[in-house]
């Protein structure tokens, strides 16, 4: 995979690489300049050597999927981008590796991030176009259960913080005030749990005892509305 | 070619791009900071529209060669790079579609660049293996011409300036202070015809009326001396 240089993971580091800026600069990659750079440079160099007539990704990394489609569509190679579903337990929360690491106290209170963007998405549902009117029932549903959260004892509770909550265009990941029905938006979330305060005795605290922060994401796709020609990237 | 955003020319500009560091970077990369990543770029989406078994670049733009070659080798790509040789006129001038801007009087004085690497050339096949051993002759090939334009009078006078004599690793382009014979270096250099002075009349003076700076580039590889395995890039 590398025949010359080590990877470098240094923003100005030696090497050959695919950058896709500004798509691979915000939300995710805020706060991981490197990431997508390396996402999309491991990418090419994977599907120069398998030619793969489709590949697959899961729209649970949505930037990715995001970030995979323009490379593909900037590069013009010859393959198609397939997005799977996200995967969720019963009760929403998005599957990830990650999740063995919640511990069940954390685990419950985790799923607020699938219904903070479910209500938004509602918000989508009913007609609402504007950012505000789309975002404050995924703030709203957020701060209600950080609260709730923090009126309890640090041995019952689970506190978390807020990362962002965005509403984005689906092909520049650009903010949005407000929705172009025809283009849709991507609502997406990312949310810290803390370490877990006072863990009880027997507590089923997962992976790791409930001592690093897991951080969860995820997100849902408002879908056009009006078909704007065959550009429809959601389906 | 562009199939999103039109290409944009700044260091930190947005887009997709490939880059190629630290080769990109250095000698001709050095004053024009986004040049090869241009390059990169637009043959990663040429060569990924028409699939080529092989692709052909000349010797003269030495450090796209290796650019070209370090991309396909770091991304996998499923192409031959082979490099055809210089053309030079009978003094030796490399041919250069820039060469129409000359003039008679520049042309002449010109022919100093590939002079200046032949010298060096020339210790390199005496055995000399060491930087100022070989450079010793290009920079003193070019002193010697500039002293003697300095001495003429302005009216018949090609006054220039050395932009670098390099003597560089043929895979890095990193400057190198002793040559490893099993893989030869790349001399190369660059220099700046400076515009004419007092131009006389019915003087052929190229196109542009010799009122601009011509910059004139030329190389010559010194080929590996003991073979070491497959990895001879220049026959």
């Amino acid at each position: 995979m590398y025949p010359t240089l080590p990877p470098s993971s240094e923003i100005p580091g030696k090497g050959s690489f695919v950058t896709i800026t500004p798509l691979g600069n915000v939300l995710e990659g805020a706060s991981r300049p490197v990431f997508f750079r390396g996402v999309a440079t491991v990418c090419m160099k994977l599907f120069n050597i398998v030619q793969p007539e489709r590949v697959y990704f899961g729209q649970k990394d949505v930037q990715q999927t995001v970030v995979i489609r323009r490379m593909v569509e900037d590069f013009h190679l010859n393959t198609e981008v397939k997005i799977g579903p996200t995967q969720r337990e019963a009760d929403g929360l998005a599957m990830s590796s990650r999740n063995v690491y919640l511990g069940a106290r954390r685990r419950t209170v985790g799923v607020v991030l699938s219904q903070a963007l479910k209500a938004a998405e509602e918000q989508w549902n009913k007609g609402k176009r504007s950012r505000n009117d789309i975002l404050w029932a995924a703030n709203d549903k957020a701060m209600m259960k950080m609260f709730e959260q923090g009126e309890l004892k640090p041995k019952e509770r689970a506190m978390f913080e807020v990362d962002y909550i965005s509403l984005a265009d689906p092909d520049t990941l650009e903010e949005v005030e407000e929705v172009d029905e025809s283009k849709g938006a991507i609502l997406s979330g990312a949310i810290k749990m803390m370490p877990l305060e006072e863990p009880q005795e027997g507590e089923e605290c997962g992976l790791g005892g409930g001592a690093v922060p897991v951080r969860l994401i995820d997100n849902i796709i408002l879908k056009p509305i009006k078909s704007n020609g065959p550009k429809v990237h959601f389906g």
